[in-house]
Order: C-alpha cells, then structure tokens, then sequence
C-alpha cells in the first residue's frame, strides 16, 4: 500500500496514536487503513472410502493437489462460500456435513475452516483455476504432490478419523516459520 | 474505496475479466482491490456462574454491553487474538477453554468467533475502550441492554447449556435484514 484508498494521498507505515501497532497512515486525511486475516474456506467432498482433490491451474503451487477452497467472500457465510468454491474449482455439489478443520496460519494471515462434505453426484469437472479434478482413496492419494500444509494436515486428521469412526473439529495452529 | 492503493489513481467498480463479482479496479494500473469478511473474535469469560462484559466505551453501540472481543490482527491465531481482545478491553487474564461460538454476519461481513474461557483472577478493569466491566449472573444480566446481535445469541446459548451441562460449539447465521 501506498496511496491513500479515501484521497489519493501517499501514506506512511506508523502507529496512530492510541494504536500499538503499525497500519498505514494517510499523511493528508488522516485515514487508518487496518489490514486483517482473510478466511480461506472449503470443503473435503467425500465419496465412499474416496475424497475429491482438484490440480491446480494456478499459482501459487501450479499443478499440485488441494481441496476446493478460495477466499471468502463478502456477503456470503462461511459454509456458503465453501459450496461456491466446491462448484467453482471442481464443478461439484455437495451437501455441507460438519465443520471439520480449522487451521491458523498466521504466517500469512489466513483462517483455514474446512468443511467435511458429502459429493452428492460424480459429475464434477475442473473450473477455470483447476487442470483435473479426481477421486482418491487414502493409498492412491498424491501425497507428496499436496499444494498446501493446511490441506495435508486435514487429509491427515480425515483418515486417521475414518479408521477411528468420528470426526470430531480439529483445530491446528500452523508453525511459524520465522 | 475512490483511489487505488498502489498507484494513487482513481479505481471503478466493475466486473474484472474472468471474474463474476463487482470489484475496485483501477482504471490505471489495473489492479484488483479484492475485500474479504473479517473476523471479530473474542471471549466469554466464566467465573463460577458468573460472565464478564464489558460497557462499549466507543461507537457504535456506545454505553451498552458486549463481550470482550474486537477485529483479529494480521500475524497472530484466533485464539490469541481472543486473548488479546479480553486483555485489552476487559484488563482480564484468562485460560481458554474451547471455541464456543461461531456466527456469521453476512450484512456486514464479519464472522464471530467466540471462545469459552475461564477467568483467572478478578483483578480486571475497563481499557479505553470500556465504561466498565463486570460479573454478572443469567438472572441480573443486561439482556436488553446488549451491544450486538452475536453476544446476546451466545449468551442465550451459554445459560442454556449451563442447564444441560454441556457446551457444544454452536453454528448461526444471523439474518440478512435487506
């Protein structure tokens, strides 16, 4: 950021008074532009034994496997925003069953919550951020082809669940790497 | 939003090519000025059968009672942004006990995330945000004179589980009034 968002002005990095942080200032009107986490949302779309990866067409992490999932939007709740990132990256429908993983990832300012979903058809297909999108048992599954921790650290919660038989919330704070 | 943050040129709103939502755009350089839900999280503090609020020292909602909590901050977990915010606002130690609430506001594009917690010590006083803080049980509790729409729905749900004995963590959507 270096321009005022309100007057166009330059701003400075500092912390305003009666602040203890550092935002971005606007050196002419004085506007505070506060910066916070973003929400990533999704779902772990399930099919009998198999779960539902899509490759990504994008960067970061072009052509490894992740769980439909994006920012959330404004205006939408948190499971809405992971049925519309579920037909978006992988053409699919689902039927919400429990929030199932949510993972801070302060490194990068992200709240992973991912959904636990039930595929309700196999008509899936890649969307326009994804190369292919498919079914995977826990011994097919690509793992050393993952995109993203978050998403290892759920698929591992999700089949150790399953040979326990429940799927409790699973909260996990990702290291920071600093 | 009328300028863009990166170069200081107007920005429009309009649909970016290959998109399918209205977005700040800058009609000079291009860039794509994306807004995404923030989360407010926060604490319920218990001691005994007693809960911890605090008396709005700013606007909105100035003068009436909320729980501790606040907007998360880039570079810290949701539950040491809870921690924070009942530091701040409350002057109050507490130990975290499990995530409690989890209430989208679709209207206004935040997401609540509430933690159970239990006060350490009595020894909390009211940071600049807060009239006052006090202890109160369900039966002398300010229910009608309640900050939000969130914090009184987590209420209700604390006393009727105090009842039952047991705290699940509750999922709401809060209406759209449009």
């Amino acid at each position: 950021m270096k321009y005022c968002s309100a007057c166009g002005a330059p701003v400075s990095r500092r912390i305003p008074s009666g602040d203890n942080r550092h935002r971005y200032v606007c050196d002419s009107c004085g506007t505070i532009h506060y910066e916070n986490p973003r929400m990533v949302v999704g779902c772990l779309p399930e099919w009998h034994d198999k779960v539902l990866l899509c490759r990504r067409a994008i960067e970061p992490r072009y052509g490894l496997w992740t769980l439909p999932a994006g920012f959330m939007e404004n205006g939408e709740t948190t499971a809405e925003g992971a049925l519309r990132e579920t037909l978006e990256e992988a053409g699919a429908r689902v039927e919400i069953v429990d929030l199932y993983s949510l993972i801070n990832v302060p490194d990068i300012d992200q709240v992973y919550l991912l959904f636990r979903a039930r595929l309700l058809d196999l008509d899936f297909a890649p969307g326009e951020e994804s190369l292919e999108v498919a079914l995977f048992d826990e011994h097919d599954l690509p793992w050393e082809q993952l995109a993203f921790r978050t998403v290892r650290k759920t698929l591992e919660h999700y089949f150790e669940d399953r040979r326990r038989g429940r799927f409790p919330l699973h909260f996990d704070d990702l290291d920071r790497r600093s």
